[in-house]
């Protein structure tokens, strides 16, 4: 995980930048002609003679000017018409925005020959050590990780594992879909998920099951409902709930139910959404590529400390095929680190590097993990 | 593609199973206890002392019996309180309610030693002279065969096939999402797909250009009206537009816009689709998991003739992957023949012999092609 | 894993079978028209009034009777002009030859309606609390569980685990090609595989120190002779010898090098392979699918227990994708179980759940243990 | 496809360039410690005061020095003791050798944010005009295309096409596995491959059927006797035996029979591929892992035009999945272009656009085709 330092402003290139350029949005939801498009890197706007860095930074937004005299990174659904919204396209701060493309991309490549140099592969070591190392630390100083998971998690029944995560501290948020919960509390109330056992075999009548559980959910209004009236006792809806875990359950046109707490309309559930990722040190992907794909969409590249220095944000993306991690990286997320396996290994294995590493670092850590249990 | 009859309800079994029971929905979007819950396979219930099929069939449904005696096969959510609802878990007939399950299913596969056994494998033949014959006799004797598309077949420029299809009168509807419409108008507007050219390499500042296209269309307030104020020129939704093609675009959390026809309400995305899916007539399936699952849930296995008669409904679902046929299929879209290839060759050769075959139908049919088109 | 009877050969059909037909073989290596062509199910030939099972049963083969009344299974190459050679297509006892095909591959699938039903997902769990259950077994009883293994065995660095299932005698022998032990033995004296460093980057000079392993190798006259110089000093041939745990390496025309042990000639490296085979009560195939497959086509789908009784062999497929697993079922080995997954990390899983069923079963199952390393 | 020039060997870094070091192999088949590891870039040796590229280039072999003062590339098993093997690890030419790695490997990116920037993905064009216009142009002015296939090409009926690309003089030679002449010569004599139908049927006694046909070719003594007999009629070896395209089988330890004209020893088949590989001036790689990768082994990056200029040797590598193309890059091929489809549907579409760009350049080139068909 690499640090990097602010550029140097005083550069001629830089002091020599003209301000940035803002002009009214014509619309509510539409931008002007030439808007900036912004990026996951660290951005720097010339404003009032200095150089800023939006808010909320993710990428595929926009830039805008509050009257105060701060800048935003905005989705373009959410400007409104007359809002000054920062234009031009170049990147190189000739027009007043700088993206710092270098800061954590790394040298480029050199013309050399080498084997094994793709960036991702089921043949690539994983190094579990670091990621329960990571996520060790994200807790105990107070971070945000973000978990995102496709029904796969469950499905697998990598669901003891998840629990587990969620009541030791291990996780900020959970962003999912319907699936996810509706799997895991048919796996609940039946013991089995989509109407498979726990062994995986297809079971007669099993195809009604997740239908049954979707409906007992909807008659007691709510999944918090459901915990707190002993239809749901265990799993990672119900540790949630009792750990008190915030959940967003993400609404898609292939949904049963939906149950009760699942956002329907997408542009809700986004800003749902976008409200975890705000707060996101971390980020674990885990066997979803619609999810993951939105969450990146979502997130910076990096998280700045309250001493304003910055550094990547760690991102996870597991996922059974390369597939899913490269088409990640295509649509912008370059700092993710894939880990191509199975979910269900994946939890597995990372949940028993977690607990060594907290043998390894002895009682003081874990007592700090059950305040963070308590928070 | 075969045929079968309905059972013979004069046999004993039929003639004194039981009426099937109904009880009342305890509230909007709650099904009584034990309800029925549907499966894509012909499904006969008895009331009135006859055996009917539900209409508007689909899986993961309840059956409704209305006041005129009609029994529909419902979406639970859409249930209201006070609504009469089959109960009964048997598929039997016993309980008043027949799932024919061996309509399609075929034969139970005897225990003999076969290699190439797999349902579905890259290593299986693809008969595309099949598939052109169905596609031309659905559209040929008034069907309506809905496609349902991921980005892939943007992105990898089949958009020139997808769009002979159109003008060419095969595409009863197309069921998509944002990103289908935005990279084919990204398309048509810049000449890229996220930034990416017609040869396949990532272009300096093309990471905005889909904010940019997609920004154009909501200045103008719809795809429909962007088309006719010269915006798109050309392509799948320039094509839909001119043809009277009706598309669904439905939203999803990784939408970026969204463009102005997307129904960002999931529910509203599914009802938008089910209007489509009752009317199918076959359905094809290409290079998408979400929406190919979502539509495989909506539609029957079977269509039913106008004289009564049932055929299997041809689903062709095509992926880079078997994967995504072999989950299609694990949630219940048995019927579903896999194509595993590259969406961009298969709409390539598809076409192709859907060509050649209406070049040896000779010139009459290629009439009917024109009327189909002007439609 | 299921156990089964033999036929009752009192019934009629059995009784009344005429004898099989042996014709001569016309040519070294070339079998009469019509010879029988082998599976790997339990097959019984009757000969001399009795039904009598091949020896060294495996598909793909002939049926040879010799000089004392023997019924060998024998690869087509291994003829001889004038062998006797079973004759006849038919299975089912009418010819004198009887497959028994629903030994163990269960009951015909009903035409109900399920979800999940496909034979091999990612989305199906994963026991492996019963693989560690059955491979403590076969070590405890003296079984002789054979694997195979792909270099993303070494290359994802599962070297420590095979090591420790080497080392604890839970290997009969190892199959595998010239590229694993060059992974293997340029881990030991470099620390990279194939110039990739354990934390996955390319090194400079690296595409060279494979080459250098194997030289070493091939100045010290063998791998044997490397372990016993101290040019090799830990991983998995370095176990293998000192454990004198036996090994195939198997030739490939991708081969660099080769070792000085690995068998040039695919017909010698197959002989070898067979004896292997022959004497196997369980197969464990990982991350290859070209020794898998040649695995799988050499094993029977069977053991026979020295009761004579017959068991199904537990064989185990675990490969990153559902592809090798279905090809391997798609040339005949029906019987393997899929696990879709990494190999490092099923290595890894199915190494703590060994440790913890020992453990349950305390100390005399470890002394059982120690006699096993020892043997 | 880029050509590039020499490097100026009168810059000063080169001319006051030590030359290089040669040291006499020690045995048959051992190299000197600290042998020269070659790569598959255009390489410069200096010996006698000049810069000369090696003879026979390809990876992973080392530089021997012949008395006529002649560098070759050869593989270290084919050293003789006393041969002289050139030293050093260098590859900047400050040990007398220098590898000429930004010959092709182009520039080294930039740090810019871009979306699609992943090297292999099925979302990337495919462009089958660029690749007709090579075939064509390689087969016009007497290149030697190479063509190496895996049996999925039979599988799934690509033969036709494969049968069309030998017959009309784009195929310089066949190197494939057993397996593929098994399936074709399978195809030719019942029709089946694997005992499966050509609509993908598997079919009862279907799994002898390839074991029949390797009989009746080892009865006829050889492949070409097997056509000339007219045993086999059609298909892809028969196209070969009849137009005179050399082919290599390698043999495998998955094979059956083997065929007669199968290399059982993997160096010989190694010997066998090189000669070919030699003077390959394009390679089309599909469906194929193992063959593939040893191809690329083989092959330098570049071809030396007569007039001892250089360009990059086309590379076409053709799977289902990316992860094949990665591997092979992963293993030094970096200039392999990918195309992630089926095998059959890329032979179908590549034959089209040649039968197109053939019509498109008209009658003559017709007639070079003709000629072509005759050498």
């Amino acid at each position: 995980m690499s640090n990097f330092a602010h550029p140097d402003f005083s550069e001629p290139r830089f002091a020599s930048a003209p301000e940035a350029t803002f002009v009214r949005a014509p619309a509510d939801g539409v931008l002007p002609e030439n808007f900036f498009s912004t990026t996951n890197l660290p951005t720097y706007v010339k404003v009032g003679g200095g150089w800023k860095m939006p808010r909320e930074p993710r990428m595929d937004a926009t830039l805008v000017l509050d009257s105060a005299g701060e800048v935003w990174a905005r989705e373009g659904r959410r400007v409104k018409g007359g809002d000054l919204v920062a234009v031009g396209q170049q990147e190189d701060g000739s027009e007043g925005i700088f993206v710092y493309a270098n800061a954590f991309v790394g040298e480029a490549a050199e013309g050399e020959f080498k084997f094994m140099t793709s960036e991702v592969s089921r043949e690539k070591p994983i190094d579990y050590g670091l990621m329960a190392r990571i996520l060790i630390n994200e807790r105990d100083r107070g971070g945000y990780p973000i978990w995102v998971t496709g029904p796969a998690l469950v499905h697998s029944r990598a669901r003891a594992d998840m629990v587990w995560f969620i009541r030791n501290g291990f996780v900020g948020a959970l962003l999912a879909g319907n699936a996810v919960a509706v799997h895991d509390i048919e796996a609940s109330i039946f013991g089995t998920t989509l109407g498979m056992s726990g062994s995986g075999e297809a079971t007669t009548g099993g195809h009604g099951l997740h239908m049954r559980a979707i409906n007992k959910v909807r008659a007691a209004g709510s999944i918090k409902a459901a915990v707190e009236q002993g239809i749901i006792t265990d799993g990672i809806m119900h540790a949630c709930v009792q750990s008190n875990v915030p959940f967003v359950l993400c609404g898609s046109i292939r949904d049963d139910g939906p149950l009760p707490e699942v956002h329907t309309d997408v542009l809700a559930a986004q800003d749902a959404m976008r409200q975890q990722a705000i707060r996101a040190t971390m980020a674990i992907l885990i066997a979803t590529a619609l999810h993951a794909i939105a969450t990146g969409n979502m997130l910076p590249a990096f998280v700045q400390e309250p001493d304003g220095s910055l550094r990547e944000l760690p991102t996870i993306c597991v996922d059974s095929s390369e597939f899913v991690v490269s088409k990640l990286k295509d649509r912008g997320t370059h700092q993710a680190f894939g880990v191509v396996t199975n979910a269900q290994d994946f939890m597995h294995i990372l949940r028993l590097y977690v607990e060594r590493e907290l043998d390894a670092r002895g009682a003081d850590v874990r007592e700090g993990r059950v305040t963070a249990v308590a928070r």
